[in-house]
């Protein structure tokens, strides 16, 4: 159901309407009028008869006119009834201010539950609760009492009403950017995170999406409307309760669930979300990405007056891991040209002076610069914007004039500027102007450089598009009969855990390459398999009954004379029959032994936000000591399964290392989407384990298998 | 020779002193004159007469009464002379402004000497060249023309005249805090960064040394100064030039080794000082360290009104690795008491809007805080000096009554407060006050933190001071006659490698776990000896002419039988014979196999700005793929040793990994000093390389060592 009447409605009740000052439900009134809304205002409070010169009703239902959307300031237990009333009159949505429900553990789940059955019931939509409330800047609906916030294009989505306040004041002290709307998640009850992005999405005056996140509870879901709406537009999110101490706090502010997965990060990234981490860098990214071009080419010049910011800047840029080229030999004859012969033109340019008597020296350069194809985005540092204050006033009108080039040069070339001026909060002149033609200055070094980070990473992504999923599984599709029957068979026998050779099976069946093991009842069958296997053998229990196999006693490995496999073969079956004594026994499982080398490891499981994921790492101490592995949401098409297989760092590893030719990559690849594809074509799979697969430089060999199912409702 | 003349120049001669306002030799008597130095005033010019009122000489020596420091404000090629004319004059001191020196090429080079040998000649010592002047806050010496800079015990030194001028305006507008000191080090090429350190050291009016550095050119010096400064008063440096392009930037800046070596930050942080890397947290973590108590227990408590901003919080002070304990059940019931039943009290406390109508909440919440013995500093994040903005004008004052409190507490209990405010630049009453008792407020939470983190990590370093060594080399302390006897007679031949056994013997001689080799001159002795070692045995040939004795064919492996060994004898021979008929072969080492198990390896060498530095990782993949190693600066103590092994992503290993008992750490502690001692005693070693050493559950063997010896003079 659209969200449409709710964000954009034209007329508000206000339930817990007060003619006292100090209380919400006067204070929100107040703030309406104030901020001059243009819809309708019905105060509600069945003990006051007007308040600010309004009709008061003792009832939502009492009201003769139709009404949008409730915003219910009145404490949690009466909220429940207020809904009730709301749908009885057809509000299509309420905001809930209280506190009380989830975040203070059962008693207040159970109310939080009972409110959501009521909004379901009658089709009203629910913002929050515990929420600060939510605007709606372009009609002046202001539900939540901080005044004067400066409009504009970015939509606002926190989960903490105090970090929406520092974003908003920050946007008024230190641009001239603004928002379209503001919505205070709460405990993001009824309408959840994906909802509100779909609406922003679509909304014409919306530019960018700025979150800030503390949990969510449909991942996926979110996931796949990130991946359409960042298509269109960029999100920007910040989402904290990394450490125990910030989901301990998240988890008793908002009642979310912090404890997002470690997968998060590379998953938003993957959907083309623009993460930040540092609370600083938050506006400002969605600042530049709502007004500027991105990148193209991942690569940026830097204009300086002096070299140490210039040098800063480079050496974060470069850990942003964008491209610092140096310019083409024209363009620093060029520069040379407008520049004293101490200055440096290979980039960093440091005009080293040149501009004290002269800052339009700047607008010269960046045209020069932005002129060089290698050059996608420029950053200004230094003092630009200031010169004035620094030399002699007079620079101001110079810097004036720069000013007014520069922008044109953004809108001519559609290549970003952003600029860094230790006199940023002057605001002087100049600088107004900047910002002015979507120029953003800063006072932090670090911040400005984020800024072009960030505009950079939008344009690779959009240029690598093609590349992406949509995080959306195709169930059953891919399944085989044979498979189905392997896993119903398990089920028969009411067991979660596939047996050894019936994962393998279902491997091979989807063409995993994996050992052409055999089942042997008997030691006599087991000498025949090993002799038509040639080569040393292992043999394993299979019993349904023994889920760790070596440690009773029931692998034994590298076996080869045939006196030795009878021998074995009874030894594993009285290992078993110790353990349990009735356990039941399929055979031995005869396995050729594979030839040693480079052991990797593959697993899948459902992740509780995202639902299905991947995990790739290189065997043994690279995954138990270094935690070196890298995750996916599934499902996962080659090219994703190719960067899996980069970003780990022991990736030089299987590309050959000390000389040695490279491992079987293509093989790898191939089995990681396999594994993708089991987990889409059979939905009972909850877990896939293969631990340890050999690699090879030609092929690759899965030695052991593990697949769990979903526990059966 | 003391810079106290120089830098508290009681006169000072300004050189190419101008009657044109534009120039700078003008600029700088009006700064001196407007900024009211309290010192006499000497314009030299010998075209003019007077300049500002003042007499103006034509040259230095020219002045009747002494002059204690010279600004030269002429181009590069004038400077030589006019220092020769303050030498006779007996000037302590010259602050050379110009640039077109070393970072303009072998012309400036060559300049820039002769300027450094008539300054040594006549004990003049120089600051810069290539720097934009010095500052003495304290009698209004400002050589530099930045005015109104303001005045503090923080003394600044910076190889960036712009980022003196970034901080010198952050501390302006964001702080109540000021300089003692500016110093721009310019090209370093007399006065090193380790005499201002001393001097900034001993000045009773500095609390703190605030540093920017792009290179330096004796780092050793700069540590052992560094390691004594810290324990009297906190340094704070922001090292720049990581990246190639950042390199090349400040190469083109100020002609400095911007190329410091990777183990810069880990000596750096040894030597005690505080290391940043994002400049806006440089001028912040100096304000805290020099007006705020230390952390002393790396343990500190978040209060917030809202989840959001605690939330974040507790994620960056994790990464920076503070501990946010949980509070005493005391605490937190003396916290229950005066804040809502929906505030969180464990930590992060959240007073839940407890503040709202009443923000001295935030002061009583302290004092209970801080008197958890738990808590060591305190974070406040949200909106505390704004709360008069934010809600009602009369909470103002209640905020004013709070801020005071605040401030006794932290004088009362010795622990530091750092407060982030959202309203921090509208700097309100209450915001003045906390600064004014050395409370800092910031707008950004991620400086905040930082602040929090830099004050627990000078409080961690002073409690573990015992574990440090001061940098100093004891050069030749423990050589032993029969070692020097191994280094001279390899110097006799003209080699700069020990063949391996001699390298062995040396190693040996220390007390080192190395193989009992033996070196063969025929294959009879080879049997005998390897008969003798019984086992395996390796055979490797030694020769001064055969460097990789792998590649010829000179090692072989797992030998054993008597056959064996006396053919494998003679193709080792053959076969370095083969590669270099004319091969001056020793023999053939005789060595015993030594049990295969985890492999490390050890490495010395020099540094170019630290002089000797070992590194110490796990063998194979984890150094060569992952680069996994971990550096000291020598000499190391066993401490030192200790916790290079802890430093390594692969130290898990080291404890035993997969129900493996641990490995032997201490045999690898006493072999990393072994080493260290190694090169303190034998100043000829240029590299050691014990690569691999095998390291089992109780012992550890070195199985091969090299020596280089140092280029002969």
């Amino acid at each position: 159901m659209s969200l449409d009447r709710v964000l954009n409605a034209a007329s508000v009740a206000i339930v817990g309407a007060s003619r006292n000052p100090t209380k919400r439900g006067y204070q929100a009134i107040k703030t309406l009028l104030d901020q001059q809304f243009e819809g309708k205002i019905y105060p509600v409070n069945p003990k006051e008869k007007s308040v600010l010169g309004f009709k008061c009703y003792p009832k939502v239902s009492d009201i003769e006119e139709p009404v949008d959307l409730a915003l219910i300031t009145t404490p949690a237990r009466t909220v429940p009834a207020i809904i009730e009333d709301c749908g009885k009159k057809g509000v299509k949505g309420a905001v809930i201010i209280a506190g009380g429900f989830r975040e203070l553990g059962v008693e207040g789940k159970k109310l939080e539950q009972e409110m959501l059955e009521v909004g379901r019931k009658y089709h009203v939509r629910l913002i929050g609760p515990n929420t600060s409330g939510m605007m709606n800047l372009k009609n002046n609906l202001n539900l939540v009492g901080i005044r004067d916030v400066p409009k504009g294009d970015i939509a606002l989505v926190s989960q903490s009403g105090n970090m929406a306040l520092s974003l908003i004041t920050e946007a008024s002290v230190k641009s001239q950017k603004g928002f379209s709307y503001y919505v205070g998640v709460g405990n993001e009850s009824d309408v959840k995170f994906h909802e509100y992005l779909e609406f922003f999405g679509n909304d014409p005056d919306t530019k960018a999406v700025l979150m800030y996140v503390e949990g969510m509870s449909e991942g996926r879901k979110f996931l796949q409307q990130a991946y359409r709406t960042t298509l269109q537009k960029p999100i920007i999110l910040l989402k904290s309760g990394r450490s125990a101490a910030g989901k301990q706090s998240a988890g008793s502010h908002t009642g979310s669930l912090a404890g997002m997965s470690e997968v998060a990060h590379s998953a938003f990234e993957r959907a083309g979300i623009i993460v930040i981490e540092n609370p600083d860098e938050l506006f400002p990214a969605a600042e530049c990405l709502s007004s500027l071009p991105p990148i193209k080419n991942n690569s940026v010049a830097i204009l300086a007056d002096g070299g140490g910011h210039a040098t800063i800047a480079a050496d974060i840029l470069t850990d942003l891991g964008v491209r610092i080229p140096e310019l083409s030999k024209k363009t620093q004859a060029r520069l040379k040209e407008i520049l004293p012969f101490t200055a440096s033109v290979r980039n960093p340019v440091d005009v080293a002076g040149g501009a004290d008597a002269d800052p339009s020296v700047f607008a010269d350069c960046a045209k020069i610069m932005l002129n060089d194809h290698e050059v996608g985005g420029l950053l200004i540092v230094g003092l630009f914007g200031g010169y004035g204050i620094r030399f002699a006033e007079s620079l101001t009108l110079i810097e004036e004039d720069a000013a007014h080039r520069l922008g044109k040069i953004v809108r001519k070339r559609n290549k970003p500027i952003v600029v860094h001026s230790l006199y940023s909060s002057k605001n002087t002149h100049p600088i107004e102007l900047l910002r002015y033609y979507n120029i953003p200055v800063y006072d932090s070094l670090n911040v400005a450089c984020k800024c072009i980070g960030v505009l950079a990473e939008r344009g690779s992504y959009l240029n690598e598009y093609h590349a992406k999923v949509n995080f959306v599984l195709n169930w059953g599709a891919k399944a085989k009969p044979a498979g189905r029957k392997i896993i119903e068979d398990a089920r028969k026998y009411g067991r979660r855990l596939l047996l050894e050779h019936e994962a393998k099976a279902l491997l091979r069946l989807h063409g995993a390459p994996v050992s052409e093991d055999k089942l042997a009842t008997t030691a006599e069958d087991a000498v025949r398999f090993a002799r038509e296997m040639g080569g040393q053998v292992a043999l394993k229990i299979v019993s349904p009954d023994i889920l760790h196999k070596s440690d009773v006693g029931g692998v034994k490995l590298g076996l080869k004379a045939e006196d030795e496999i009878i021998r074995t073969f009874n030894e594993v079956i009285d290992n078993a029959k110790r353990f349990k004594p009735d356990a039941d026994i399929r055979g031995v499982l005869v396995c050729p032994m594979a030839e040693p080398d480079l052991e990797v490891i593959i697993g899948t499981k459902i992740d509780d936000q995202f639902g299905p994921i991947i995990m790739f790492g290189v065997g043994g101490i690279m995954v138990e000591v270094l935690k070196d592995v890298s995750f996916r949401v599934l499902p996962i098409s080659s090219v994703s399964a190719k960067k899996m297989m980069e970003e780990i760092r022991s990736a030089p590893i299987l590309d050959g290392v000390r000389g040695n030719p490279p491992y079987d990559k293509k093989a790898l690849r191939r089995l990681l989407v396999l594994c993708s594809d089991l987990v889409e074509a059979y939905p009972d799979i909850q877990e896939i384990d293969l631990n340890p697969i050999i690699v090879y430089n030609k092929g690759a060999r899965v030695v052991d298998a593990r697949i769990l199912l979903k526990e059966e409702n």
